[in-house]
């Protein structure tokens, strides 16, 4: 067993505080890296409050982890001691089912995530607000020496989170795609839409951002609040894509896709998405939704991001700020991810 | 002007009852022909009750009509006298917009619905439980003399709206679709899915329906109520077509969908459908609307049926039951569309 320094929570009313515990040895087809960064996701805060579902307690957080690897199995054969990996939401799955054979691990019944979930063991998974980690070869990921390592823990899951729907729906050149909420999501599928050629449109309640939507390579920005400019691109989008995690007016937003547009919801509400029946079927419209992306997929983004020089933008803390950086992360006061600077815990 | 014999509702809240009233004189352009059958759709309950919009009073409701051509325009190409014909709910659009050009009226937002419209004239339109009818050539069909007349009366609307998001998927060999809801739209579903070469199961809740359901066509029945029956079709459909107005519970229809499926809403429930997030970010799957269908697929569809001697099945009434046939279709009580015969006005 490997010791490990963490931050977790003891329970879902409890602030995050330093816990120690032991990582498995590394089996065959292990490896062990020391994390050096880890994202953090607006989902660590809903798991560790209960948002979603009873969680696992002690729980430790964080499924946007880059690090460099320690140790590998006897059988591993992708990476070696030195190199720089990735992980992101998923450690496990079955690899038999029809999703797992298509590289669609996240959709797998019995895909373990990376914190909150039961390994096939039977022993809880604990994430990256951790010093140590060790993965499956076959859901650890490449990670390239050429871009900043802490700005590249987000592609994790904000990155492949957007990149994977865009891909999905072969969002390009031709298409007008609108990006709801500018925020760890938002930004990302704003830097993978423009580079992937359609226009982009950020959505947004703020004046204030639209220069910043505009730096990120948005083409256009429209301020909801506004009568005139809401109506102005009515029936304009092919596509939308949703990071709100708040309940939102899906009427207004449905009535600003063309015939045969989709509404594409990455982000996760707590409460039921209403939807009025006539927005969907008048236009013939979709409503969507995509979860981060699978092994392969997720390789691929990181590939894509290293040759076309694309990472997120982040604001790197100490691991003792993390309370602080969750209630910023709540009010939106973050450009545009917190990254734990592992080096602190 | 051409006099007219009618049911009307005089107010959202008045049963149908006779009125007379007068139809355009025929245009250049224009078809008129009198009336032999309407099919009773529940869209006219929900608009002569306002339970959708307010509506414009006196209504007379039906768009689901058939005839026989007893006058054309100077200008008239395609139709003459003693031609069979159908008009569905509409019989106007703005012709000019993308989604007229590409065969969409249905999605034009200047389309003139048959009945509870206003025409590009300023005057209301009326539907088909009249008389006689005075329609543009362009929103008339060509109805086959091969099929009973009555029952293809319901496929001007029953009909095309299953056969269109059939056809959009393109839903065939190989998926497999259930359709949710043995009614008026339901029974065509399972109609048209089994024409087209799709496994196709029947999702009910009265198992005294699966004689019937197998006879239309349906492969599998599965009886919802039945937990057993209901988890043996966990992610197992490629599509769901619903045809339910009620509310029900998308989480549980949504878990029968395979990752990628798309659960295809044609009914229009009076309230927002409430969509748990996670039942379609698992999965990736969509929830989409498609309402009728266009002028050009309408007349594939009727040619189609034509083809393939596919017709509603229906329950053929005189115009002063219509009240009681309202009634019996709240119930579900008809097996699948009332039909009435315009000679009994």
């Amino acid at each position: 067993m490997t010791p490990a320094k963490a931050y977790a929570a003891q329970t879902h009313t409890s602030p995050l505080a330093p816990w120690n515990f032991e990582r498995r040895e590394v089996g065959a087809q292990d490896v062990q890296f020391d994390i050096n960064y880890c994202g953090v996701c607006h989902s660590d805060l809903h798991q560790i409050r209960n948002e979603w579902f009873p969680g696992i307690f002690p729980m430790v957080p964080g499924h946007e982890i880059v690090g460099k690897v320690t140790k590998v199995g006897a059988a591993v054969k992708k990476f070696k001691v030195g190199d720089l990996v990735g992980v992101g939401c998923l450690v496990d799955s079955c690899r038999g089912c029809e999703n797992c054979q298509h590289g669609l691990e996240q959709y797998c019944n019995n895909a373990v995530g990376t914190y909150n979930a039961t390994g096939k063991d039977g022993l809880p998974t604990y994430g990256g607000y951790s010093s140590v980690m060790v993965v499956h070869e076959d859901f650890t990921l490449k990670v390239s020496e050429k871009l900043n390592l802490a700005a590249v823990a987000p592609l994790l899951c904000a990155g492949i989170t957007t990149y994977s729907p865009l891909r999905h729906w072969k969002i390009g050149k031709g298409h007008k795609v609108a990006v709801l909420g500018l925020g760890g999501l938002g930004h990302m599928a704003v830097k993978f839409a423009n580079a992937f050629g359609a226009e982009v449109t950020v959505l947004s309640t703020s004046a204030g951002k639209e220069a910043e939507a505009k730096k990120l390579g948005a083409h256009k920005f429209v301020l909801t609040t506004d009568k005139a400019q809401a109506k102005s691109v009515r029936g304009y989008f092919d596509f939308i894509v949703d990071t709100v995690s708040a309940p939102h007016d899906f009427r207004f937003y449905l009535g600003m896709l063309r015939t045969d547009g989709t509404h594409i919801l990455v982000g996760l509400p707590s409460q039921p998405l209403e939807i009025p029946p006539f927005s969907i079927v008048g236009g013939r419209k979709s409503v969507a939704g995509s979860s981060i992306g699978g092994i392969p997929e997720t390789q691929e983004m990181l590939d894509y991001c290293a040759e076309k020089n694309i990472v997120s933008d982040i604001e790197l803390i100490n691991i003792n700020y993390i309370n602080q950086a969750y209630d910023r992360m709540l009010k939106g006061d973050v450009r545009y991810r917190f990254v734990i600077d592992m080096a602190t815990l």
